[in-house]
């Protein structure tokens, strides 16, 4: 073997400026719309829960948009991250593919989460916010928040869907650890949660109500507190671009340029951050690149949504997006990638994807699982579930190569490591892990109940 | 801040040698002896054991021994580690002390276990052995063993103390991920297991019955299966001397040379693989470094152990080894470090201990916790409770330095990371964690069982 195994670039490389696509789009996307008005939304609607510098973020038409040095300060912690030859499993898959990963496993909380947390915490702290609240599924992103505003000295409240708090009792440690307090939701500490406990005390809660409660805090706290979200929004996506940057630089170390690369998508974020730089080579230099986005068949809202205006909760309290759907109301089986179940999509991938730049491909859980046992055997790191749906989509695409005899070189993204979803392996070695086709009579009654905009 | 965080070595840095520290000592090791004959053990002593080649390793008088190009090829994928420099815990600390750590949690493992379990692995595929049985506590060894296994094609058996395979499923898992079978002990496969399980259905195990079993497993195999170990042998002490070697680079990077150095010891293998090359530089080039072991005050070897010949496990089938001991009947406090409540010390660490090149302090559970929090929220890494150890002792000693104004230079070990150990954190977060003094009376007792050697 005795080949380059990592291409690790040295701190001065960590990118200076995140990169916004907005300002390389052939035809913008489609504006945000107030549910009530129908007209775009305006910064003043976004100022009671985000900071003015992240509203402007949200629709800066800018290229480059320059990394504030505290921030860049914090991402010296873990950053640049490594990008690895999978050298044993292309020898164990026999094929003639050439296999990159980059992998975001090795920050504090263990994925990519902390570039938006850091770049958040950090314009919150700039204009005088001392407390931030937020809800989290699996655990990833209120860790990740933890992380980041206990190093700006700032309070953190997490609202963690209650069944998650459970089940996973070592993710709430890990925020604890970072000083974040962390409530199970629903919960005593707002009218939301009371509500909802009142309503049936055995409720194992919610990402939309974790989300409700979490606004609450914050609506109700005289502007002391913000809000802060892990995906979607067009700035989060931005923050994760570092990882595309870096990737195109190591690319250039190992003397190779992607046929084809390859990430998960659930709210989009980590994807985008992945994929968004080699777009704009497509873009802008016409670079040729097959950008696969990989989604569970649960919640394939790429694959088999509608690109529709939809509330980008199930509670109905957000703006409306255009994206591809499932509908607001879609309840996603219960597969062990957490942070893949969610019925929409980044209006920014949802554009592209119209577009024709990325494309997309459902997979189900035991595959998935299998890639993911496949890739800890060969190249040592036990994946997230999510990420491990691009494992499974890399892995088809390296195996057609062997069939076809082709040499491409496939990058993927591996986002997050699996050690706080050990149990996820368990019942998959049990063998009880079942495997959700396309939900199709739930998606037609979801979408029915998309809003009707003209 | 803007200062270099991380200290990276390329790929072509990574040791191509173990340092073996038994050609520099000014005076060789006492023997390892028979505890029938008294004199000291040979190759075929061992023979049924160990491959011949880690045999060979454990005698040996060579400064260097190469590292075989299979075993460089498995350390790429995660060496060398990284080096940092603890910028925002010295800011906390508001010491003019300079602070650096080396990092091994970046391994598959999370530990540095798999720099010999990789070597061991590699030596018994040569020998044509198929299968390697261990016994594992906390399940750190058990992983790397597993890890390394896998990685060569080969069948593993892990031996995990009944209590931590309840209390730690997900160490269990994380071994089944990587192909290994793992048995709670005493477990119904083995002779001593089924013995222990009809005595008592209930037992919680041992490290020494754990210990057993994979020893009757290899010795009823009929040459079909080899025995591996994780710490306390000369030959698992040099094959982590890649560690402190990178330490000797990353710190030319840095510009400095360490004052002072800490790391955590148990059986005494992290410590030695950080610390021997620097003692080589002691003892070679006369450079002055303090270099200090942080022990648990529960399991004291080294401040309150006596200097003689014991056996390295508390059923009595190892030779015996002169070292500094509580003596092998000792039953140490129920401590969160597990990989640190041992009776007994590697022999080479005892000896350059005897003359005066290493240090050692004793720690209290709390304090360490204390200082593992206070990482977590200035370095981000959650770290495991053994090198937590090690960063209180480097902690109290960057305090001295704000005491007295001295900028000393300080370099500790953070062996791996608590992804796993996260119930500690609960129970200290609930204040329940107690507080575990040196325990004089069980000492007393266990010494007086030492065996009686003219």
């Amino acid at each position: 073997m005795s080949q380059q195994t990592k291409f690790i670039l040295p701190e001065s490389e960590i990118p200076e400026a995140w990169y916004n696509i907005q300002a390389d789009l052939p035809r913008p996307a489609p504006p945000v719309i107030h549910p009530g008005t129908l007209q775009p939304i305006g910064p003043d609607d976004l100022a009671p829960l985000f900071p003015m510098a992240l509203i402007m973020q949200e629709v800066s038409q800018e290229r480059y948009i320059e990394i504030p040095d505290p921030v860049l300060d914090v991402y010296r912690m873990w950053r640049p991250t490594p990008l690895f030859r999978a050298h044993r499993l292309e020898k164990y898959l026999d094929t003639p593919a050439h296999l990159y990963y980059k992998y975001e496993g090795v920050s504090p909380a263990g994925s990519h989460k902390p570039n938006t947390a850091v770049a958040q915490a950090f314009y919150n702290k700039e204009e005088g916010v001392r407390a931030i609240a937020t809800e989290t599924g699996a655990g990833q992103w209120g860790s990740a928040l933890s992380f980041a505003t206990n190093v700006f000295g700032m309070d953190c409240e997490v609202y963690m869907v209650r069944i998650s708090y459970q089940q996973k009792p070592y993710r709430r440690s890990m925020m604890n650890a970072w000083g974040a307090r962390v409530y199970p939701s629903p919960s005593e500490a707002t009218g939301v949660g009371r509500a909802a406990l009142a309503a049936d005390p055995d409720t194992t809660g919610s990402l939309g109500l974790a989300i409700s409660e979490a606004v609450e805090v914050v609506a109700t706290s005289g502007g002391a507190k913000k809000y802060s979200l892990g995906s979607v929004l067009n700035h989060v996506l931005m923050h994760q671009t570092v990882i595309g940057q870096e990737v195109i630089k190591q690319m250039e170390m190992a003397g190779e340029y992607p046929d084809i690369m390859v990430g998960c998508a659930g709210g989009g974020s980590n994807f985008a951050g992945f994929a968004f730089p080699f777009v704009r080579e497509k873009i802008v230099n016409g670079r040729d690149t097959r950008i696969i986005a990989a989604e569970p068949s649960a919640a394939p809202s790429l694959t088999k949504g509608q690109y529709v205006y939809d509330f980008g909760d199930t509670s109905k309290m957000t703006p409306l997006m255009k994206m591809y759907t499932l509908g607001h109301s879609f309840i996603p089986a219960p597969i062990h990638a957490g942070g893949l179940r969610y019925h929409g999509m980044a209006p920014l991938v949802c554009h592209l994807y119209d577009m024709g730049y990325i494309e997309a491909r459902a997979v189900r859980q035991n595959p998935v699982f299998d890639a993911a046992v496949t890739f800890a055997r060969t190249e040592g790191i036990i994946p997230a579930p999510e990420p491990s749906h691009a494992l499974r989509v890399a892995i088809d695409e390296a195996l057609k190569c062997k069939e076809s005899g082709e040499k491409k070189t496939i990058v993927f993204h591996v986002c997050g490591h699996g050690h706080f979803d050990m149990a996820a392996y368990d019942a998959y070695f049990a063998g009880g892990l079942p495997d959700y086709d396309y939900p199709e009579e739930e998606v037609e009654r979801a979408l029915a109940e998309l809003p009707q905009i003209a």
